[in-house]
Formats: C-alpha cells, structure tokens, sequence
C-alpha cells in the first residue's frame, strides 16, 4: 500500500516531511487540505490525528504524525539516503541540533511570522524586538556552520536540514509583508547579512523534487 | 574512557540522562553542579555547551547536550536494552508521544512549576489556571494510554518513559508546596486523580540504579 500524506500549504511542519518524501524518493499520495475550509479538523482527520493537525502520514495501515516523528519513521523504514547520520556521534549532533532550534529558535520564529500573518503582537513591541534580536543571534551560530560546511551538519543533507529550512523560508515570506517594513533590515537580505546561510537555502531548493514541496499558495 | 555526565539536582532533562544510563547499565563519572553557584555557567562548562545548559554527555572525545539527544545517542551506541522501540512503527510512535509531551504538555508543566518555585506567575492568575487544566486534560490521555499498557507505548520502558517521567515529579513536587495549596487537588493526589498514572511511578521508581538518579536536595 501506497504511503498518503495529509498536510497544508504553508505548514513549515507538513514541508520538513514533504522534502524528506522527496529526497528518499519515496511514492506517495499527497492530500493537501485546506485551512480555511478547516479541513484538517474534519472527522477523518481526528480519526488520525485527535489533535487535529498536519502533517499527518499513513503507510500501510500505520499512522503517524509529529513532523520529527514522521521524519525519523522514514528514516528507519526507508533507510536511504540516511536523515539522521551514518554514526551514534553523527545522529547525537543532528538530533542536538534539531533540538537546539526547537528550543531556542522556533519560539520566536512563530512569534515573528503570527505577528505579521495574524496581528496577534505589536510588531514594534517588546517581544517582537526581543523575538528578532534573537533569531539573528541564532541565525550567526547557523551562518558558522555553514560557511564552513555545505550543510547543517555533516557532509550530507539530514534531518536537521529539512527541519529548519521550512522555518527560515515562512521568515524570509513574513518579513516581506508591508506591515514588516521596519522589521525587514534586521535580518534583510539573507544573501547580504548571512551569505553562507542563503547558498544553503538555494542548496535545498536545488534538491530533486523541491518544486513539488513548494507551498502552492506561495505562487501566487 | 569513561562517559561522564554533568548535571544538577532537580533538572527534570538531566534526569532523563541519569534514568537512560542506570537502564542501560553503563559506568559513568556523575559531575553533580550547583545551579545556586552557577556552576553550570562556568569557563569549562561553557566550552562543553555554549548555552551554559546542563545535562552534558562526554563520551571519548565526543560531547553531546540536549536530553533528548543524548537519550538518542546513547541508544545508537549502547543498543540494549532499547529506548527507541524494536521496529520502525514502534519508534515513529515513541518519537510522536515525545514530540506531543514537548508541544502540548511540557510548556504548561514549565509555567506551573516556575510559578510555584520562583514566583514568576499569579498562582490564582488566568494562566496558571490554564495550564492546570492543559495539564489535567493530557494527564487523562496517558492515563488512558497507561490503564491498558504498564508503559506508555510498547511493552517496555522507553525514551518517552525517561522523557515525562521527571516532569511529572516535578509538577508533583511542586503542588506539595503550602502556595500552591489551592491547585492542589485539580491533580492531586495522583493515586486517586490517575491511579494507572501512579502505579507507572511507581514502576519507573522500582527500575534498577533509580535511587542514584533521585535528585539529591529533594531528600533534605
């Protein structure tokens, strides 16, 4: 039986497993529902997922969801190319940093993106401020990895890669947004302020099958 | 060489360390920190971990930080017994019940225990009580989970065990406190409130090495 993805355009969550279909080259029956039609909350959906969120993955007659969670099932049961590293000390360091970022990095790259998508924050406030001082300080320790190494860790495209990159994108599209104007020069133009880290996005978006991940309302 | 391990009393991450590696049997030199001389913020601890963060994890030459990443490591290169499952299904479901913990259980357990130990929230306030009823809401899901298995996903003691086992503890030992007497019964006592949730304590205190792992200023 075939593998079926259910996910969302735009979900930075649904793009980490939809790369990693891709990069595995791995058929799959893509549903791509709508948010507005809240279609991910629809009876199906909770019969998967009771929380009712995507990414949601069923292969066979297994299910599973939690974006990381689908990540490493792939890797275990379609073992190549490897997500997670070819040595304990390998896999360690990918999952540290996975772990790094949601820690200390994801935090504020909702805070920033629901400020400018939703209005639910000040975008001259206090923790968008602190919210953007922060990311750009994580976004140094990213751009020294990478200006020494083609990818986030190790020689290869692993897990880390496909979990953060979904994540600086939804950024970069945020920080476009008019309303965003005054935050734009802190972390704008990527190329100009973090040139290693804009080679590795062009290097992501260069990977087999990444125009079929692309969020489709993005196009227009 | 020995795996050495920093750590500090009370740190519901570290925990998770200490309970993988009694589990699994290994030798390993305990550096036990004081958190109140910030000795966790120190010149070497530093090097270890630029985030000034304990548990820290030294094997050999590799080091190793974020709980989550050390469980896993450990378990890539000290196979037995597993904390990740026996089958790709089994650990994408371990994985999924960690992330859900992460997301949807471990802020509010963080929000409740600051506020009783540092005073940093309204104990009486809307958010507190918000998060007590998070808590109380997920704590009926692994309940459930838990009146039909004596561990939370498989047939054995796992990473997720390790993973939520401190935190809840810690919340534990928390609402024992005389100023958070009026959040008291909304989760206590856990016997009465989760009796499959307590006897699953009970169960993960009994594992071999588990006094070892007993942070040391909760016996005074």
């Amino acid at each position: 039986m075939a593998i079926e993805l259910w996910w969302g355009s735009g979900s930075p969550y649904a793009w980490r497993v939809l790369l990693a279909l891709e990069l595995k080259r791995l058929p799959y029956v893509s549903h791509l529902l709508q948010f507005s039609k809240q279609e991910h909350k629809s009876p199906h959906m909770l019969s998967l997922n009771p929380r009712g969120r995507v990414p949601v993955l069923k292969d066979g007659d297994y299910v599973c969801f939690e974006s990381l969670a689908i990540l490493y099932y792939l890797d275990l049961k379609y073992p190549q190319p490897a997500l997670f590293g070819r040595s304990p000390e390998e896999a360690g360091t990918i999952m540290r940093v996975i772990c790094e970022y949601q820690a200390y990095i994801e935090p504020h790259v909702t805070r920033i993106t629901r400020a400018v998508f939703f209005g639910d924050a000040d975008l001259a406030g206090d923790e968008v401020t602190a919210a953007m001082h922060a990311l750009a300080s994580e976004a140094r320790t990213i751009e020294g990895r990478l200006s020494k190494s083609e990818w986030i860790v190790g020689d290869a495209c692993s897990a880390v890669d496909l979990v953060i990159f979904p994540g600086i994108q939804l950024v970069k599209r945020a920080l476009e947004r008019p309303q965003a104007k005054a935050l734009w020069s802190r972390f704008m133009p990527v190329e100009v302020n973090y040139p290693a880290l804009a080679r590795w996005l062009a290097r992501v978006a260069a990977l087999p099958g990444y125009e079929r991940t692309y969020p489709p309302h993005w196009r227009s």
